[in-house]
């Protein structure tokens, strides 16, 4: 990745950010009334600064399909408020009880547990309520099937299922398969939802649809390996959030086993196979493939 | 309520309580894999013999506009999933620290908070996952209309910031007006939607929407006033859970700000209104008005 690229991605990456950050503010409750508490929490597990990873990717592999940006944004942000709940609740004292999200308190610190665990819950509602709505996209057919995939990759067969088995990791023997299917679910579900997102909004052809499930699937992977090696090698001023924890937890990642080196390698030929995945696309995919190599170069 | 009264109600609820409880127990993930804990807790969430009186409001509602009934079961078990998934989230010890539920221990003491906490979350993606899909309604306008009014009555403005407020309640000062809308986001939404839901399916003309709308609203203020007299006057043997714990707080409830008399009269007027919000569907209205003395009549 040159310069010139590097800037590029940072530049469209800052400008989804902000766009979705925008809608987001709009789209969140307020409140002065007695429910205010779940509201102000809604806000502030939301509206943090993020990279917004996933809004990008929405929007981006709507870009491919010319779907109108608003549409891609409202999807955008509706698979933010599911990234925002499950860190909410991930981060409970009863999961990974931590202190510290991007460089500032949890939600659960700054309010209480069990504020947190209902402003978690109503964001997940938010969401669904945002992706039936005819503003996301004026035909029901593609609404419901948006509602169908979001739910898939929340649900127990994606990010929840991956959590509960990520909780019982330190008590299983963690071969490499076991992993590999724990980070699919965890996170690697959602991360597919963020780039089929934009195939269902523009009704793209399945040779295309399946082309950016499969780049989602290999760049999701290597996403979660240069999570791991952060953890390892960042440090909490960098990454924002408490480093080192799965090696004290004596938990198995893939680092733990397939060592630094080869990890690094695994998640470099892995972006390598999510971009070739992209060549259905020609030249308007430059965004996407950019973002594979800028998952394993990424220092926070 | 004469005898005969309530023995057809009686049926009427078992056989729905028995047919959501199928429907539910084919739509539940299992799993042998790692992830299994989580289905295992949200089956033991659901499937627990509850009265599924959301369910049965959801089903006899549909029957008023000649609803298929599988199409009215599949609405009815998307509610029941987010009820059981409220319920598991408030018996938290973060919230208000329940270890019985019907009578058996609650899912947090069963398994333990993570697993709660993510089997609560997993369960209401499945509640949207279903009313997204087409055998719950081949419209999909239907199906985005099911899947906001859920979201909405479940969310922020409904059953999760209800909760919120009733959280706030023991350090609040309730007067009768603020105990009306917290009961109404709590519980109300929920109950409300079930009603509504039939209109929906049914694709009901506005008026007919709007009566069980208010249908739904005075029996279910009526319904909460009858769960503060059982706190008050039940015990744990019939209720399956722990009493008099409202008043062990010092909250304020309908029964603390008006008497058991007073509360005993006014759940009565609200159920007798209730009744008279169904006049315009006629004799085919019958177990609805029955159900809404029912509320008033129950001991668990």
């Amino acid at each position: 990745m040159n310069k010139l690229d590097t800037r590029t991605l940072e530049t469209a990456l800052a400008e989804t950010a902000d766009a979705v950050a925008e809608l987001l503010d709009r789209l969140l409750p307020s409140s002065d009334g007695p429910d205010m508490r779940v509201c102000d929490a809604m806000r502030y597990a939301v509206l943090n600064g993020g990279k917004r990873f996933r809004p990008f990717l929405a929007v981006t592999s709507a870009e491919l399909f010319d779907v109108p940006r608003m549409r891609a944004l409202r999807v955008a942000a509706a698979v933010e408020l599911v990234h925002c709940y499950s860190l909410v609740h991930d981060d409970l004292p009863a999961m990974d009880d931590d202190a510290l999200r991007r460089g500032k308190p949890t939600t659960h610190v700054r309010y209480d547990e069990a504020t947190a665990i209902l402003a978690g819950d109503a964001l997940q509602s938010l969401a669904f309520e945002i992706l039936a709505e005819e503003e996301t996209h004026p035909t029901p057919r593609v609404g419901c099937e948006l509602v169908r995939s979001l739910a898939k990759a929340a649900g127990a067969a994606g990010m929840v299922g991956g959590q509960m088995v990520d909780l019982q990791a330190e008590q299983m023997a963690m071969d490499i398969g076991t992993i590999t299917r724990l980070q699919q679910m965890k996170t690697g579900a959602l991360i597919a939802f963020s780039c089929e997102a934009g195939a269902i909004l523009g009704e793209a052809p399945k040779a295309e649809r399946h082309a950016l499930h499969a780049y989602a699937h290999d760049m999701g992977l290597a996403f979660q390996i240069q999570d791991d090696l952060l953890d390892i090698e960042g440090d909490a001023a960098t990454t924002g959030k408490a480093v080192q924890k799965d090696q004290a937890a004596g938990k198995a990642t893939f680092v733990s086993i397939l060592g630094v080196e080869r990890a690094r390698e695994q998640a470099k030929i892995l972006a390598d196979q999510a971009i070739a995945h992209l060549d259905i696309f020609g030249e308007k995919a430059e965004l996407l493939a950019l973002a594979a190599h800028f998952v394993i170069m990424r220092r926070h």
